[in-house]
């Protein structure tokens, strides 16, 4: 591969300071169905001024009373990040941001042919008298000005130069160049920023849209080129498929690149979970940097590799990120991998032993499931004990519930051959079985319910429900339960005991984890 | 911008035949935790060859029984596209491809000094040597060979095209590049693409990983420079971070470029959505190309340009990836969204009425809330009729269950101020609890539960569950209801029972959907 330096000095053409304008409270919020209170852009805002970045865009101030509310609020708690308010090239907006007690504005108006004749209506005349008004008024009362052309990218180049010219010759600070409806590719970003920077000595700004998977690639691209500037979201959000993200552009540059931006990107990781749940947009597990598998490894070729050194199989560490690497077991995986799995929670088979564990993860696998750690625990213990019997069973149910009373359960287990039951009440069926189950077994072993999962049912009121435990004892071992059932109530029942009899059989085996 | 055709004459040294090689049933099946039976590996190859994909990789049939097993029932459908297996450079692995009736082998092995010396613990000498055995091995036995050198973008020039000389000259049909651990920016692509052009006759085939997020990106640079094959993967899945994404390189060839492979461009939704469905990988919502996101649309400014001409904030359009169009209410809706929306449901209000329903949708975006289409049509029932009362009110519920009779729930509702009750059975005590309801309800509303959502749970049995349905009437009204409590059961009936409640509204109003 090409040495970085080389790179640099040949075919890139850095700008000395390169701004990180992050919009995940504008951009990002514009995603379809997702609103933020002012509390949670707060958490956010906090968390984007601690990584670094020199720009947040609040909001869009002029939308609503609650935008100039949050931004007020945002622009309170003294942030060493830039602050920035959107707003249209209009006058009333501008008041907004104003009002806002904003001091940066990033103001826009459409300039494609599209745009002019089907959005907005106006001439292209009418679109520069416009935009420059706006420029001046913002100018006159003291703000710094950031001016967008929107749609950039499907505008005729001459008047695109045109209204980048009457905007910086109106006081614009910046001017954005935004690919609204994620269009470009990095041979045409390359030629599109070589051309401003050849043309214009005020700072460039890109704004990059995702529809095509593109813009974290296109703003690279863009900076290699000369850019000031580049707008960024957390995850990648935005309308339709979001804008360029901040994490994967980042980590681009300082992991591939070499080039610090000043960030401290151990806290890229919390940042992207933080709003991934106050968004409510989850991200999958394959998200470069961020997602569940970015450090995740189950093919059993791949751990070998990774346990002797893991750059064999990663591109920069999982502590750069604040994320964590794990070792997942599966139907690819090879004896190494499970050998370290077993090593790693103190188990020791012997050859015979290991093949039967071996054949049994193999097996679980071609049949379509995943096999967690502690299947695997379940399975070794089971080659080790021969003890094959489930130490509880489930031998009775009842559940009631009416008014003025709480949901009430009787529960009958048998318990080492012995046959007991208990009923108790509780907030709904599900608690008020797992409280007479509780106190069933409280004799045999002290088990606390950690962790309870009921996937997502989609469907009708009779589909499948899966639910997915995990419970501990009082000696810190931890095991879990899964059930599939109709019946909600049961699935949730069946998963609990199954979490307890993996408990009582690590206990019995001693196999605590050390 | 550039013109396209221009850009490919004198930028782009396009291969004639650009193949896509779709490896979703084995790199996508190594994403950690995903794994696929038999059965749902024949669902996804036959979609992606009613796609048009010219190769499909079937899988890694050396690493168990049930691989080989699987790759035999695929190459036994008599699919167009050729199907490929993937093995080490080992005979062994090259037997298990030939007990497969598999005529196309992926064979490959690590070149990089980090694989020869952590991995492997090989000389350069060992690795050419295995290399050039496997792959004269498969070709004596009559197989197609891609032979792939694992790591090559972290392997030193100088050796990785003496290992590519050596296997060309053993008889590689097609040499593929891997970039195993992503760290390619389109640049380097560039460079390492065009050098291997000039100095190979043999096709070029490229497998990139999405680490920095730049796959889709280096996979397309790479197409440019002439590479003559791209490795995919449905969703972008594989391990970590996944490989490039099929859907999203297919459609900026030709979306973009006006590049068309001959593919059914139409089926990529259906195709993502099979996939992610049989993973268990969701997508996100903004998800290029296939996300829920990607022709959905917010914010006021932009829906008023999308009304006028989708083009405005679509780089294609929603239909040639087989994706719909949705217009979503939120803080950010401006008058002419609601306009339409309320259009759309032929819902007629007066400007003072429009101004309080708009205002609602305002507040309850800034309270951190999405708008539902069904909570317009609510709050505009609401400003119409000036009627809020609710026609059903839950008066009394009895649950029980037990051994050997179904679960049974009692019901008592309160109907137009007339209170009913009615037993029933179901599956568990929610099913039962509606078909009580539905018994109860039937000579008001004939209801279908068309939906019913359970949101995921996570946290103790007590924390609190979200339920969301959806359900209609024989005249073909919609509506939904969602809820949220402690108890699943409660939380699943008051949910029903306020869709049920909005549905007997829309019919008493005369709110039909047209």
């Amino acid at each position: 591969m090409q040495d970085i330096e080389t790179l640099k000095n040949e075919n890139m053409n850095l700008a000395d300071k390169i701004y990180i304008f992050d919009t995940t409270l504008r951009d990002g919020e514009q995603t379809p169905g997702v609103a933020l209170t002012v509390d949670e852009k707060i958490q956010i805002a906090t968390k984007l001024n601690n990584l670094g970045v020199d720009k947040i865009e609040v909001g869009f101030p002029a939308s609503s009373k609650g935008e100039i509310e949050s931004a007020k609020q945002i622009t309170s708690l003294g942030l060493n990040s830039t602050l920035v308010g959107l707003a249209r090239s209009l006058r009333k907006d501008l008041d907004a941001i104003i009002d806002s007690d904003l001091e940066y504005v990033h103001t826009f108006i459409g300039t494609s042919p599209l745009h002019r004749d089907y959005k907005l209506k106006m001439s292209r005349e009418e679109i520069v008298d416009t935009a420059v008004d706006a420029i001046e008024y913002a100018k006159d009362h003291g703000l710094t000005v950031e001016f967008s052309a929107e749609d950039a990218t499907r505008t005729e180049r001459d008047f695109l130069f045109e209204v980048f010219n009457q905007a910086v010759s109106a006081g614009a600070d910046f001017i954005d160049v935004p690919d609204t409806v994620g269009i470009l590719t990095p041979i045409l970003t390359h030629e599109l920023i070589t051309d401003l920077k050849d043309n214009f000595t005020t700072p460039i700004s890109v704004h990059f849209h995702n529809d095509f998977g593109l813009a974290t690639a296109n703003t690279l691209t863009a900076i290699e080129c000369g850019a000031n500037q580049a707008h960024v979201t957390v995850n990648g959000l935005g309308e339709r498929t979001g804008n360029c993200s901040l994490e994967e552009l980042v980590m681009t540059l300082k992991s591939a690149y070499g080039i610090d931006l000043g960030l401290d990107t151990t806290r890229l990781y919390s940042l992207s979970t933080l709003v991934g749940r106050l968004t409510g947009v989850k991200m999958p597990v394959n998200k470069p940097i961020v997602g569940d598998n970015a450090f995740a490894h189950e093919s059993g070729i791949h751990v070998h590799g990774i346990l002797n050194n893991a750059s064999t199989y990663e591109p920069m560490s999982p502590e750069m990120v604040g994320h964590s690497r794990r070792i997942v077991l599966g139907k690819h995986t090879g004896a190494n991998a499970l050998k370290a799995k077993l090593k790693e929670y103190h188990i020791d088979l012997d050859e015979e032993q290991f093949c039967k564990v071996f054949d049994d993860i193999k097996s679980l696998g071609d049949s379509g499931k995943c096999v967690t750690d502690d299947d695997l625990i379940a399975i070794a213990i089971t080659e080790l004990s021969s003890a094959r019997e489930t130490p509880i069973v489930l031998k009775g149910l009842g559940l009631s519930s009416g008014n003025g009373v709480s949901p009430t359960a009787t529960v009958r287990l048998e318990i080492d051959g012995v046959e007991k039951e208990k009923a108790a009440t509780g907030v709904g069926p599900v608690d008020a079985a797992l409280n007479a189950i509780r106190e069933l077994i409280q004799d045999d072993i002290d088990v606390e319910l950690e962790e309870y999962n009921l996937e997502a049912i989609t469907g009708g009121t009779d589909a499948l429900a899966e639910v997915f435990v995990i419970s501990s004892d009082s000696e810190g071992n931890k095991s879990t339960g899964r059930s599939t059932n109709q019946d909600i109530v049961m699935a949730s029942i069946i998963a609990v005991l199954d979490s307890i009899n993996k408990l009582l059989l690590i206990k019995n085996s001693n196999l605590n984890k050390l």
